[in-house]
């Protein structure tokens, strides 16, 4: 029952983490069930995108040359010999002087090699006045203009976006291949802990930390699995953590620090390797890191805001890192000016909950007042936070700081 | 077969759209599913959070007037009487000089009212060497110091985070009432259209804007329902468009332009109300949208780029309303310089797809080359995209712009 005899620092606890998580095994999903999923292969088109030269407007297929010159007030006469139907090979051939009518999307007549949109014709009966010159080509879409047979038109380790996903429809790539998303064991320890919902004991208090790890796991593409609340007894708890080391990763919450309960970490070391136990990091000190059996074993802290900072700065990462992403995947940052100034504690790095709110055409971020471990609402009622790095002491009132929103 | 008589500016047609669009119903969600759900309630706590006073630190509970003026070198002497027990109501009492073990959450036996840190005591024995002096209340939590009982937690409008669903479960508020998603309908058109995997017969090309509509839908939080692709006839349309009014929206892809296949806005006008047709906006110029029996109808253009830029100016908006978010929320604009200028016509906005990245510090966007609403590539290799405004004629090489990110 004593402090912690070091703390890592958490630049060096993060590069532990990454050091020992990469890119799980990749799976088959159907294209059209992709979205968000990151692409472990580089896919590959085996046709042309557009099959075949098609007509990019409403209008009349033509030959170029016929075009020349034309103009508002000496417009070219052509004769409309067909109409070529959309969905349909065209059997018809335009040739000098001629013209067939199209629709957006219909494929080229033979002889044809540019199309006039009807904006700017005149129609004079079977025959049209053409009032624009033509370049060859003009409103084509050329066959393969959008993709050609053999070209890589989406990489490995992109997260796949509704563009993506018409994509492999357009060239009919049925079948992806992406990495797959982790399982997170989630186990959360403590004696005096009660499902929600349940009528209090004295001394009992509700469990947070199975529900916000596993709305954490899931926020960043982690599938969650929580574990039904263990006693902090070494027994119980490894007989959980051997059925947890099914998943790809554990978290541990509760029982991270060095009190007498604080067992999680012994019990990592015990199994396996131990690589970080306390980060100079406030909230999330009380957290430790190791690998049983080849998986990432996180034990968090039993404060529900500890558990989530450090959940955010050390697990996110790696959670992204096994899907196939950058570790800082997702971060979306934006500077503000700070209303008050925010101390901190050389030597260790601090998460400053703030509101962000934009006034004057300027964004302002004001630390939330009440702070401390058990302090949920102080994330509830945060936009984002603020890192105060380890070697500094602070901001001052006014200073314009990176806030990374939640 | 006539060019548009009128466009609608794009701004003009978001308010139309968003004129007609409101926050659907309400739903009844289990609090652990309801992770980026918008709540429809303020949520208010009917209990104390923490239910009790308990101590913040691994430590001895202590009369805080016991340990004035304790030193390093003149500490204060208490006895240990005793252990609270985590979990338990404590019933033993601290009374002067004396000090109850105890861990982190436990809550604090009667009399004591500060914790000092195991980090700062000495033990000898049966007695421990304080060697801090303590303020009233220091390193206890508070009854109610997180959430008071009557107050409001969550509000009406919030898209409910990680810690948000921790805060539900602090508070046993099992059941939330939030928005529920709209069911979208996606209806494609076109004669040409088959489903990917299809051999295609010459003039035949594959569907794009079931799988890249459905992908856009669910990117947004709603529920993509896509029909099977309907022939561009006008019964069987409106077969299809009655059956899907059944959802909260309905998309029509294909057949919203000026030409003779171009049945759907008229189908619109025919069954409800149109509000407009055709926007000053490329690509996606040829765009509608209308109401039929209450609910909002767009109609889309075929080509894919035309209609996920048109899904994503004006659909989009609409559905983040329908959940009870603003019409921008999700929107992350970053400011980059652009590496080649960028041409507009007068009267239209245009929506430049770029490519993004960052060089020396400084965030960089090309503009993509081969552009045009049939080339879903130019979509797919962008990271973002700028939009021009009407009253612009585009933006010079180096100008510093704002790209909303895909």
């Amino acid at each position: 029952m004593r402090g912690f005899a070091r703390y890592t620092k958490l630049g060096d606890a993060l590069k532990l983490v990454l050091s020992r998580v990469k890119p799980l095994s990749s799976e088959i999903v159907s294209f059209d069930q992709a979205l968000g999923r990151v692409l472990s292969e580089d896919v590959i088109s085996k046709t042309n995108v557009p099959p075949f030269n098609r007509s990019a407007v409403d209008g009349y297929a033509v030959r170029a040359t016929d075009t020349f010159e034309a103009s508002e007030t000496k417009p070219k006469k052509l004769r409309v010999v067909g109409f070529a139907k959309i969905g349909v090979a065209t059997k018809s051939c335009v040739r000098k002087g001629e013209a067939i009518k199209l629709m957006t999307g219909t494929p080229m007549p033979r002889g044809a090699d540019a199309v006039v949109m009807v904006e700017h014709t005149k129609i004079e009966k079977k025959r049209i006045a053409v009032l624009v010159p033509l370049t060859l080509g003009k409103n084509v879409s050329a066959q393969g203009e959008d993709v050609r047979a053999g070209e890589v038109v989406l990489r490995r380790g992109q997260q796949l976006r509704p563009q993506d996903i018409g994509m492999l429809s357009s060239i009919s790539h049925l079948k992806v291949l992406v990495f797959r998303r982790p399982k997170v064991a989630i186990i959360v320890t403590g004696s005096e802990l009660r499902s929600p919902g349940t009528r209090l004991k004295p001394g009992q208090i509700t469990d947070i930390n199975r529900y916000s790890l596993s709305a954490g796991v899931k926020s960043c593409g982690g599938i969650a699995n929580p574990f039904d609340i263990t006693p902090d007894k070494p027994q119980a708890m490894r007989r959980t953590l051997q059925k947890a080391l099914k998943n790809d990763v554990v978290l541990i919450s509760g029982g991270s620090s060095v009190g007498e309960h604080d067992i999680a970490p012994d019990m990592v070391a015990e199994l396996g390797e131990l690589l970080f136990h306390g980060v100079a990091l406030r909230p999330g000190g009380p957290t430790a890191f190791g690998v049983v059996r080849g998986k990432p074993v996180f034990c968090l802290a039993g404060f529900p805001v500890a558990s989530l900072v450090a959940f955010d700065m050390l697990v996110r990462p790696a959670i992204w890192v096994m899907q196939g992403l950058p570790p800082d995947w997702g971060c979306l940052r934006v500077r503000a000016k700070l209303t008050r100034k925010v101390a901190s504690s050389l030597g260790r790095a601090d998460v400053v909950r703030v509101r962000v709110w934009s006034e004057a055409d300027e964004l302002l971020a004001e630390p939330i007042r009440i702070t401390g471990s058990g302090i949920l609402s102080s994330m509830t009622r945060a936009d984002g936070f603020i890192l105060v790095p380890g070697d500094m002491e602070g901001f001052g009132k006014g200073t314009v700081v990176e806030v990374e929103l939640y």
